[in-house]
Order: C-alpha cells, then structure tokens, then sequence
C-alpha cells in the first residue's frame, strides 16, 4: 500500500524496483555527449521502415524487447505495457506494442510521459494491480518535424530558444522486487499554464511546473535538494533550466549543486540544437540510458526525475491557446 | 491491495466507490433515447467558445464540476483527474483542467478511454496512491468530423458501417468508499489488430479486442453471462455488437440476454447515424448519465463495462497500417 505525504506526494512503503531499462537513439544523438551510454545508435534513421511515423515505433518497440531481455524475462512476464509519444493518437506506441499480445495502457503526457509511466507503473505495481510493467516512451526527430512544424525540406528556421526533437526511446521495467534500484516517492504533476505562445519556446512554458511539482516533493519529504545525488529535469533545455533555477531561488531553493536536464544533456554545444533536446524520447533515453546505469553502477544513489511535458497542439497553438506545462516525478533510490 | 485473478482481471478487495457521475450532451444525442438521463442537454454545439476543440474541453470541464457537485464535494477534494479524448495530443482534456489545480494524469485509450480511466482510477485509489479523483472523457463530433474525416461544410457521405462522433462527456467521481456503487474488478485490454483497415468500419476493428477482454474476465472470476444484469460495450455500435456477439458465441458464449451496447442505445434509428454512435463522449456520457443512475436506483446490481477503443490515426490510415482494437473493463456492483 502507497501512503499519501503532505499536499501530494505518494510514499511506496514497498518501494516497486526497476529490474532493468534500455535506450536506443537516433545517429545525432549517438554522437553527442551521452552517446557512449545508449544500448544502441542506429545509424538508420527509418529503422527498417517506410515511414517515420513507422521507425518510430519500431524504435520504441526495440527498446521494449532490449528492456525486457536485460531484465532476464520473456514479454509474457509483463503484465502490462504503459508507454506514449507526441504523435496524433499517440500512434507511435500503439504500433509498438500491437504485436507483444500484452495489456497496454496508453498515456499522453507530453515529454512527461515517461515520468508518467514510471509513476502510474509503480503505484500499480505498489497496489497489487499488477506485478510486472514496462514503461516506455519515445520520439522521432523526422515524426515530430513533420507533425509539429514543417515539411522537413522546407528547411524550416529555428529561434535559439527552440528545442530539438530527440529521435531516441527509452523503456524500464518496473517489478515487485529483486533489483537494487527502487522508486521510493511518486508525485502526479498539476498543469501550469502561464501564458506562454510560442511553441519555440517550450522550456519557459514547462519550468513553472516543475517549480511546482519539486516544490511539492521538497515540502512533502522534508527533503531539500542536497538530500539528492541528482535532480533531472526533462526536458526544459538551456532557457527552461535557467528559469526553473530562477523560480525556485526565488522562493528561497538552490538546486544548483546537483541539478541537470535531460534536454541540456543530451546534445553538445556544437550540435547545433539550440536550446537543447525535447521530445517523449529524451528523458526516456537519458534516464533509462544514463542515469539508471550510474545508479546501478554506484555513482548515484538518490535521484529525482522530474519529466516535464509542454500541452499544446498544433491547433491549439494556431487558435491562439497558450501552452501549458505538467511535471510528474519519481525519486529513484540505490539500496546500499 | 488488489489481487490477481487467473491472467488478466485485478480484484480489488476494499472495491472503490463511485461517489457520483454527471453527463452532458449535444442536442442531437439529447433528441436520442436517452436524452432524459442525461444532467445537460446543450442547445448551444458551441459551448458559448469560439472553436470545436474549446467546445469540446467546455464541456468536459463543465462535467466534471458537475460531478463533483453531486459528490458533495469542492474541486480541491480530488487527487487527481484521469482524462483524455480523440482530439490531437488530447488537448481536449488538458484545456478542460488546466485551471482545475490539481494533478492530472492524461490517458489515451480512444473510445475506451472512460473505461480506462475508470479502471486505472480504482486501481490507484485500491492501492492508497490516490484518495479521491475524477474520471472523464469528452468528444465532439464537429471537433472529431474536421480531424480525422472533412471539413463539416464539405457533407462527404458515409457508409452503412460508418459511427458517429457523439457530442458528449461523461466524468465519475471515485473515492475509497461512501457510496452504494463499486468497481469490484477491472481488467486492462491488449491490442488485437485483425487487418481491417477502413476507419468507417470501427465496429469490425474493435469487436475482436471486446471478445478477448469479457472471455478473459469471465474465465477468471469464473462466471458467466447471466451472473450479470447486463454487459455493456462502448462503442462497438451495430455492426461491431453483432460481430461480438458471433465471436463469443463461436466460443460458446451467449451474452445476447443482458448485451447492450452504448453506440447502439445512444441514438434512435431515425436519426442517421448509421451504425450508431463512437467517439471517447459516447460510452462515458451512456455510463455516466444513463447506467450508473439505473445502478443508484437499484434496477441494475451488476455491470460489466467494456469500453472500446480503435487505435489508429489518419496517418496511420493514410501509411495503411490496419486499425487495433483495444477493450478496458470494469465490473460495477451494487450494494444492498
């Protein structure tokens, strides 16, 4: 059983484990700082496929299968799959999964969908509903381009606040037990909207949520940032991250000693993505590529993931509705 | 704690309640058979917004307050809103809370959406992650009509097989008990893709999924049929009914004395719905508004509600990948 701390926080008294993850990435992202970290860099961008709509999916799909081999276990031990992406009906993760004959749970959460499922996942697991789940997210560069803004030949201009759509999945597999590392805390996001238009700039319309919802974790675990080995954020990129350190100085925090964004991580400077990374598949991969290894590895011990996810959609934007951010996190925690 | 029954079905031992449900309507299902049952009948498709997707998040939002009106309760009780709709990124549903305040959990399930939400909230509340929260689900046929099909002033012709989007929400208010209606079992859907590849025949892609989900519910809680007052599908409408009720009587399952579908009961014969109605508003507005007072009032003890959903998008339609169906269930009970 969860027990409820404070306004909103979610205590596992069991703490659900997570038996293993996996990430697979698109080339640019093999090439970035992070690349040496990922199960796999595919150097084919369609995946095999026709589509992108298609690659993506078959991307996620892979990441599954790698995440459930890494864990020891056969698809059919899954009780579950929960997983999401960007795509008009979140298409991308449907096709993943039609084949693997499993209940599947579909999410939409913007780039917070693998906080989501790694939350949803472990209060699940936590209340008997289900003993084994994969959760899963993704994005595909070329899917999101063409769904979001323009044709990818148009060439299309970008602003330096606007962020680059990772082509990269990530997957987890979440148990009862026998793995070292454990969710320990859930914390369902609130959304936030405060006013931003412009789909360019993401990060500022998502750092308010996630002020909010480490405000809420801080306050309800009487826990300050220190207490953490790592807080990731995803994916606010340079402008959200700057503004969320802004935020919360502001009411007297200072995450600075150990914070990080996925969305910063992911890319170099020289890559050329301007503010930094986005998409479902971002934190998806640097959480199940990254940071679950250090944990693993015993590099870090206690970590927030905080996933950010900007609610907007193209015709949203074009009515002229501003965007709306959500934050839901997980704290991660290493038995000694 | 939940616990698992046979494969697939979660029994929840303190069954949550449902507190209380609110349903509102366009004016053409409000002309239906089931126009009485419902709390709102618009006069107005517009919802006094300026867009079909504003509509569409005004009414949702207007359902929830509703139900949580007739809890007897204030927005800040809930922990939390699950939520989603047909719409692109389910814009509908974040638009609908973003000014809620309160954590919120999108989900993409099509038109199993209520199901979903339905069973994932009970599971949440069963295993004390959540105390209180809101189920919902909207759609709107103008908002729906110009995403996946024509421009409503274009009037393309539809088939016999063809569904129509209803105008509709449908939000329940779940809590840990205090209340004479429970969700004693929920059963989360696998995808189960038969080929079928024409979006104006929904029934024919979804009634394999609702086949797979009741024969699993009924193997595992070892009962029949007729232990139920009646089995209820969203929305598998004519033709899809009459393709589940073959697909489990080949199986040696007769479900005809207690079947009713809500695509099939929303709307009159005279209306010109063809195969009768769909869309995320349909089965939660006939759930919501129509059976759940029937179970208040006593003329209904047992329920099996199995929402449907058609995965696809018009990319996906336009790529041609075939459709998945996909079938939640919950069982509602009456105490005496």
């Amino acid at each position: 059983m969860a027990k409820r701390l404070g306004k909103r926080t979610i205590a596992f008294q069991q703490p659900p484990a997570i038996m293993a993850s996996a990430a697979i990435v698109g080339e640019k992202e093999g090439q970035g700082p992070l690349g040496q970290f990922f199960d796999v860099v595919s150097q084919d961008s369609h995946f095999g496929q026709k589509s992108w709509e298609l690659a993506e999916s078959e991307m996620q799909k892979q990441t599954i299968a790698l995440a459930v081999e890494k864990a020891g276990l056969q698809m059919t031990d899954l009780d579950c799959i929960l997983a999401g992406d960007l795509l008009n009906q979140c298409i991308g993760s449907s096709l993943a999964s039609v084949e693997a004959h499993l209940p599947y749970l579909g999410l939409y959460g913007a780039c917070s969908t693998m906080a989501q499922g790694l939350a949803l996942g472990a209060a699940l697991i936590d209340g008997g509903a289900i003993r084994k789940a994969a959760a899963a997210a993704s994005s595909h560069f070329c899917s999101a381009e063409r769904q979001y803004r323009f044709p990818l030949a148009y060439g299309g201009q970008r602003p330096p606040t606007a962020q680059w759509t990772a082509t990269a999945a990530g997957a987890a597999i979440l148990a009862k037990g026998g793995s070292k590392i454990r969710i320990t805390h859930a914390i369902f996001g609130e959304m936030v909207d405060m006013g931003v238009k412009d789909a360019n700039n993401m990060g500022s319309a998502m750092a308010p949520s996630a002020c909010d919802t480490l405000e809420h974790l801080f306050e309800d675990t009487h826990t300050q940032p220190t207490d953490y080995d790592r807080i990731l954020t995803g994916d606010l990129a340079a402008v959200g991250a700057d503004l969320l350190v802004t935020l919360l100085r502001k009411d007297g925090i200072d995450i600075t000693p150990v914070y990080s964004d996925c969305g910063s991580l992911l890319y170099g400077s020289e890559q050329d993505t301007h503010a930094g990374g986005s998409g479902c598949g971002c934190s998806a991969a640097v959480v199940c590529g990254h940071i679950l290894r250090d944990m693993e590895q015993g590099t870090l011990h206690k970590v927030i993931f905080a996933g950010t996810g900007a609610l907007m959609s193209p015709t949203s934007l074009q009515q002229g509705q501003s965007i709306a951010g959500i934050c839901h996190a997980v704290v991660l925690e290493r038995a000694n």
